[in-house]
């Protein structure tokens, strides 16, 4: 079966992928005892696209309407329709697939399920702020295929740009969930993920800086690397979808929020790595992106890994030429990966984390339903973009 | 009488101003009809400069502890110290007089005077957070007499650093109002008024850009200047302050509030003629910068004005000179100014916005303590940074 939606992969991944992976030999066995189908899924996806321009509307229509800011409004509308929708959307669809999983059938009205899709695109308002910051950040060049937006605009002005994107998250929030009782615990998520990523990305910042002509590797520990992962990704990209399905379907209890967070973020953990990987190893034409890790200084999985098994020449060449912008220091790097047989490593670690996240799975899912875990889990091994 | 605080001018200003400005006879008549009276008005501010250091414990203390994230905790313990208690404090104090206006006696308790004193500091918090990202945009080189922080850090990292402070002030408000009825109100506040900020500065970025070669000087009308001094300085600097203050006392009337948002708005035009003025004609040691409007392109009371006095020679002396970052460039165009006495025409306008102010006051605010709105506008009138 092939993927026909080049924004979506929710369920044409999943069955792409039944097709290589060989722990996915029980996928039918497993889609059978599933609460969402396929055509279901399929649907809410759709569904979910079409609702980003009446957000648009309802984040810009008072705006527009008013000649005094109608400016700035005709701008950030540009804003949104660039940075926002062009994703993967992964992130917006596992609040929607967690919500059929948790919710009661007295819970599953399409008012909620719209609710729950409104969340969904707060979750990629959320990335799309943090995107349009890292890459001025990175001094990125593409992103989703596209130019970085603050290359498209007056380069600083960007910034603002991005401030918006996250007030829009609560001008949305207020608008469709204030009135309901799971209001105060959803704003205080975002709240928290927000600061959580942003202590993320300040290691990562940190961890990247370049100190002239002393490249210290010691810095790019597997401790580090956990903590960059951990904070910068993993919160906002896989406990926050799950997390808002259950405050909406009044699960408030902490233990359940405490097994939840244990398996998203071993899934996040391993979605990073793969992210690292691809950066290297990727396609930039299907991944939407040149990968700059290397350039940037990042403390990316492939250091890590690197730094674990180099001899002390292979150190001095990487000492040399980790961390710079130059085409053919970035190849001394690939070459020594390559002479690590980094591929492999990869491959191999992507085998053991699938079996360790399945244990995960078992034994802290706790209440919840396994299905919800392995759903998502399988949207992600294999992946290629 | 001087001023002895350098941070703060609460009192010593309105004050200082009593000897200098013809419509402040009455001083001693409007001082004994108040509620706060100058001793106590000094140890609230003495009192809010103490709590800052207990906040940034609570703001960094967790992370501190925690080995993962420490080192983050340590820059953002930085951000906090250098950006946010430097300045003059005034919207924070508001708060915190505003609520003495307010409150009943029985709400008038230590434990709730604190509460407001976290609210000003939020509200400064809000304030840096801009500032650190302004001035980026701007590339602006002093704030409040230092460095700005971009340029004291690897440039474009300060990005997060603005985000940071921002996230800090809903982890303030989580540990310190979440108890309270009011929490959700402050929380939408907090958001509206962030919104309305970043659209302030769209306009403001968007009315100064440079076209190449074509200085259009047509954008510069007094609509576009009333758009951006309302939105991007009167809403977060005028009404929040009050707002947060009628919020603690349980005051959620809507013609109570837009009463009070009218006086506010009109006193933080006012607020920002005059950092256009001193942007052009303050001491840069006073005012804690170096002024780079002409430069920047601004849309500023200056060229508005200047605009609406200008012969056609003289305004093409204008296209020709202003927006450009050349010393004998911004030269020029500030002897135009002079030329056109904006001088003058700025003290006339000083005088006659104080009267009309106080013509607003009368008549708008409704059942709320004219005094303190006069108290309010004492501090800014007149001012010297």
């Amino acid at each position: 079966m092939q993927s026909t939606c080049k924004d979506c992969d929710l369920w044409s991944c999943a069955l792409e992928y039944c097709t290589n992976i060989s722990q996915l030999d029980n996928l039918n066995e497993i889609l059978s005892g599933m609460a969402i189908s396929e055509e279901e899924a399929s649907k809410d996806a759709a569904r979910f696209g079409n609702l980003f321009e009446r957000l648009v509307d309802d984040l810009t229509g008072d705006d527009l309407a008013n000649p005094e800011i109608k400016q700035a409004a005709l701008r950030f509308k540009e804003v949104l329709s660039y940075n926002v929708p062009h994703g993967k959307r992964n992130r917006g669809l596992s609040v929607i697939s967690s919500f059929r999983y948790l919710a009661s059938s007295s819970q599953l009205t399409d008012a909620n399920l719209e609710k729950a899709m409104v969340l969904g695109w707060c979750v990629e308002l959320l990335q799309s702020y943090f995107l349009i910051a890292d890459d001025m950040m990175d001094q990125s060049k593409t992103r989703r295929g596209s130019p970085c937006w603050y290359l498209k605009v007056k380069g600083h002005d960007a910034i603002n740009d991005s401030f918006y994107v996250e007030a829009a998250i609560y001008k949305l929030l207020k608008k469709h969930i204030s009135s309901e009782p799971y209001y105060v615990n959803i704003l205080e998520l975002f709240h928290e993920t927000n600061y959580q990523t942003i202590v993320g990305q300040a290691l990562d910042l940190m961890t990247s800086e370049t100190c002239e002509g002393d490249n210290n590797l010691d810095r790019y520990t597997q401790e580090r690397y956990d903590a960059i992962v951990k904070w910068k990704t993993a919160f906002y990209s896989f406990y926050l979808p799950v997390a808002l399905a259950m405050y909406m379907v009044g699960n408030l209890d902490k233990d359940s929020h405490e097994n939840a967070k244990t398996i998203l973020l071993e899934m996040g953990h391993f979605f990073q790595v793969q992210d690292d990987f691809m950066d290297c190893y990727g396609d930039p034409a299907v991944i939407g992106k040149i990968g700059t890790d290397i350039e940037e200084n990042k403390c990316s999985w492939l250091v890590v890994q690197a730094l674990k098994r180099v001899s002390t020449e292979q150190r001095k060449l990487l000492k040399d030429n980790y961390g710079v912008d130059q085409a053919e220091k970035v190849s001394e790097v690939k070459r020594l990966y390559r002479d690590l047989d980094l591929q492999d490593v990869f491959y191999a670690y992507e085998e053991e984390s699938y079996e360790r996240l399945m244990g995960t799975i078992d034994t802290r899912s706790g209440g919840l339903p396994k299905d919800m875990f392995i759903t998502y889990a399988k949207r992600i091994f294999k992946r290629k973009k």
